[in-house]
């Protein structure tokens, strides 16, 4: 239970929606910033401003996914508020405020520093990550079958990486029926390929197995499919690239070859905004728990 | 190999184009009646009109997947024309002459009788509906997850049948980490289900169940899915009704009580037409060469 | 509930101690024969001799899995009384009284037909024929792990059959990581051996497959393992043969030829009496209970 | 190929013949020490003894899995001859030999420091431990189902660790059936094994889960499976415990209280010695062939 934390939370989109059911069913006094538009009120919940006095309660700040801008601004779709996270608004809040979000970037870090608050981008952590995996699985598998005019049953799929994302790729695919093969670069990794049953392959043989594949789903973050690679793919191939922008795809080389390439990101807040929130609800919930463990005390 | 076989191919949709490139694989001699507007050509392919002198040499023509309409019309997204199939147009062809159909209505059944030809609807064929179970499981897979805002994986999905297309619904939905819970009426049914690692429940307790589902997903073509059942179910329940029209769902009901509930049917020409062209071309081919062994001959 | 009911079991086997406690469970009035040599009691169980009074009171008699021999005696492990089935001693119990076996043999279905009772072989349900495949499968399992100095994982398994046992063994083993193969003579089971992921093949070119095989398991009742297909097999491979004996296997052959081939008959009974016993009482309370729902009253 | 490479295998046991088929496949120059029983001849393979002046050539010597003892003994199945492995012996081998064995001792260590020789332990490696984790599963899948009078089908499986065996052992376990839950003190695999389709628990509430268990599988190197969590197991729970010994439960107090519980060490060399030694074949070959690359030349 939250009972007793002050929980701000500033923008976002339908992730948040699960994020503030679950908080106020933990029983966190909670502040919402930037969601003038909420069709559905939420008892208790106490719509704000970014300049209303509450700011000073803060224990959390919760942000959006993508976290702010280059410039410290917030998004939200619930709202056409203009809302900055600034130096002044960071330490208007309680001492020891913890701020959360999904990803980081140099703004946010450089300012959380400099007010010596702690910043928690959710999405690195390993937990997270693969929970996010699940998600991220099923916009494939939709886009897998959106993009081609074949089952995923009994093609020839190509995962690149067995990391957090590319292990649940690799199994759900297998769960449809596919020929699953994954290329991986350490002998571990090729091990464990084995042993659940698909086919490993290392990844300097790519371009050679590519004469082989009906579907490509690369989650590498490095430039891996390349027009070498490409050159001996079947005409018929899709390759979807889930790896952070810019993926790991020469889209223009794909274009020229007529080989239908995608780049998918933020698949989760996409195709399962719910669960996606509730992951991330969850996370908090263990955040915030650790947190009064230590502190060994409860609000 | 079907070499001396003249196969016709009267119109159809995507799923035709598979088959006529397969069936030029084998060596056939391929006559198409409206393909006027197909794109792209496939050498040794005849086309010609309906009444068309080479009808006389057919030894198999080929249907659409729907058959004829109860007039005899015959439709193809390939082309303007008007084709009609009827008594004078039959017995024009050889005699012996076999008419392979996806489906067949009265209309088709009683001129074929009357016709002396013999009549082979592919899909009521136990291997053919197991085939084509494949892609119908991966278009219920898809319109779960752009219908849905939470995951498939870690879901409740009910599965209604465990006939030809629900044993593979059930056993899809399990391999993407749903908790599948599969409804039959048969003591061996639950006993398969339960050796398959699902959990089996006797249809007469549906509206017990329907309490605790997230997704359920209709197999049954049979009033099943009514009222008394969709007033238990959570209000974020899915209903996916694959049934052939109507299908098992009170409809009316479901959007009465803001439930979502959709019919889909004829997946697999929508979601994979190649693979579902494949399909019907094998089983072509193995009708044909069971054919010729009968008639201990080669054409 | 099976309150009033009057059970007499005969005889039998670890199996049966399950059933005992099962029955127990679900307060039928019990009658022990042949238990004399049971180490522990349970309560309320009532130890009797054939010749017994309480004979007249018998609802339901339930014999051994295996019935009687062809003159009617019955075995038990926990006794080294004589114990025979003929006719007076049926015609003693009460009328109507229902007799359960595993199997019924010729000598076991004249006496009943003669005395009017009915007779019940539960092993020829499809339901218990299913639930009765798992453990058989675990007993499969264990015996290919004991033959081979290989692991399943990685092997390539050939199972013989679609059937209820063929399905679980087939499944079993593709979860060990097995490349399985599995022959048929259907169509639509080749088609279900495909849609599961497996490799189907008709087994007319059983010898043919037969060269690149590890492991053949057999479940057709009729002489398929031939010696035109083991002289095929590379010398490692392991045959194990679940038909219904003498089996489907040349043995002879296989000998001569060197080649391990054993038969193992009634494996739910030996490596798991437990849950074959649960079973078998699952389905007597099943009976029972459509037994009263029919007679239209409770005991 | 090992074309050229001097390869010495030094005694062993069944794992030894496999590797020194697929050396002796990869053209190796064989030379075999304690191998003097062994049944069937290896053509080219030579038989030597410990002090044969062909010791000078060797680029490479092969231990036992188990190395030597702390004396330096070397065991061998195959022969009753006394081998030691000292100082002077391994300063007979040609200069930059590279040893190989499966674990290492303090012995083992200084020996080959002291000599300037490479020694390396090929079990300790993350591919030799997962590629190992296969016939251990096989070997724990045996003796569950020795060791147990119901299926692992439908049981409560608790499989403590989500390492290298870990993972394994839960992947086999739900692949036949069984409800498996995995305990991790990790949240990313408290995570991983929700997505895999387990139930995953945080090993700190062991004794609650330990309620509802009717197998318990150990991976985890520690003493973890105590008195507190055999308290609370149903009676009918059965132990395996494959941590390397003295393995991670009390034996003692589990014999108290009458709950059956095994250590079960070496399980690949038992179970499946052929895979077990073409697994330590392929790394070796590996290894070999990463040191000619390193080496810039081929021998
Ligand atoms: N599209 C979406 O909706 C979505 C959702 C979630 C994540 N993602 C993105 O997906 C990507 C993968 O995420 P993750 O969590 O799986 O990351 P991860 O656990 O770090 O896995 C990355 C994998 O890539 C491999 N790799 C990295 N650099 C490589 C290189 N130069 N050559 C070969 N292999 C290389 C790693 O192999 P080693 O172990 O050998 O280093 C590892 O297997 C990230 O870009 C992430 O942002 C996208
Ligand atoms: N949407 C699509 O794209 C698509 C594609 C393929 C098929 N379909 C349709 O899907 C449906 C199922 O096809 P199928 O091939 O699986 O058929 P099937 O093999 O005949 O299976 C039908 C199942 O429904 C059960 N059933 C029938 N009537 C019932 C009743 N009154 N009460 C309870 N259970 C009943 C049967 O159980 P018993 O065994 O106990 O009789 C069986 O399990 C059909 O309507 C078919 O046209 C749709
Ligand atoms: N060892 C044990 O502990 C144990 C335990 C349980 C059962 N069993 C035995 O295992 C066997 C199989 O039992 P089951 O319940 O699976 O039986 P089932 O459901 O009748 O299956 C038998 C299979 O064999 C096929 N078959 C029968 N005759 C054939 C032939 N002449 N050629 C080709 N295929 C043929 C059938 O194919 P079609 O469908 O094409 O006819 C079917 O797939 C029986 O003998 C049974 O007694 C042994
Ligand atoms: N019986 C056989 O035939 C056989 C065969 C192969 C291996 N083994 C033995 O099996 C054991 C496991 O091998 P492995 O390769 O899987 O090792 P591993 O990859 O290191 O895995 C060990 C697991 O134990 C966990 N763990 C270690 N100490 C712990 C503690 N104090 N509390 C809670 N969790 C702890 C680790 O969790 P963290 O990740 O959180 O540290 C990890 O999940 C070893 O003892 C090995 O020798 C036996």
């Amino acid at each position: 239970m939250l009972t007793g934390w002050n929980v701000a939370i500033l923008g976002g989109d339908a992730r948040q929606i699960e994020m503030i059911r679950k908080l106020s069913e933990w029983d966190a006094t909670l502040h919402l910033v930037g969601f003038d538009q909420l069709d559905y009120g939420f008892t208790g919940a106490n719509h704000i401003d970014m300049d209303d006095d509450e700011v000073e309660k803060f224990d959390v700040v919760i942000l959006p996914v993508a976290g702010t801008d280059e410039s410290g601004n917030i998004d939200s779709i619930f709202s056409n508020q203009n809302m900055v996270l600034d130096e002044k608004w960071v330490e208007r809040t309680k001492e020891g405020c913890i701020f959360l979000t999904g990803i980081a970037n140099g703004y946010l870090t450089k300012l959380l520093e400099t007010s010596d608050r702690l910043l928690i981008p959710l999405l690195s952590r390993d937990d997270v990550a693969i929970y996010n995996s699940v998600p991220t699985v099923e916009g494939a598998i939709m886009m897998v079958i959106q993009n081609t005019d074949f089952t995923i049953h009994s093609s020839r799929v190509h995962v690149l990486g067995l990391g957090r994302v590319g292990m649940s790729v690799a199994r759900a695919f297998q769960g449809l029926g596919a020929k699953v093969f994954v290329g991986v670069r350490k002998p571990a990794h090729y091990a464990r390929v084995q042993e659940m049953g698909l086919e490993p392959f290392y990844l300097n043989r790519l371009d050679e197995v590519a004469e082989n594949t009906d579907i490509m789903i690369n989650t590498i973050p490095a430039p891996i499919i390349n027009a070498s690679v490409i050159r001996k793919m079947p005409s018929h191939t899709f390759i979807l690239d889930l790896a952070s922008k810019p993926g790991g795809t020469d889209f223009r080389y794909a274009e020229k070859r007529g080989i239908k390439a995608l780049i998918a990101p933020s698949l989760p807040g996409i195709v399962a905004p719910k669960t996606a929130g509730r992951i991330l609800a969850n996370t908090v919930l263990q955040i915030l728990k650790d947190q009064q463990r230590k502190e060994g005390k409860t609000k």
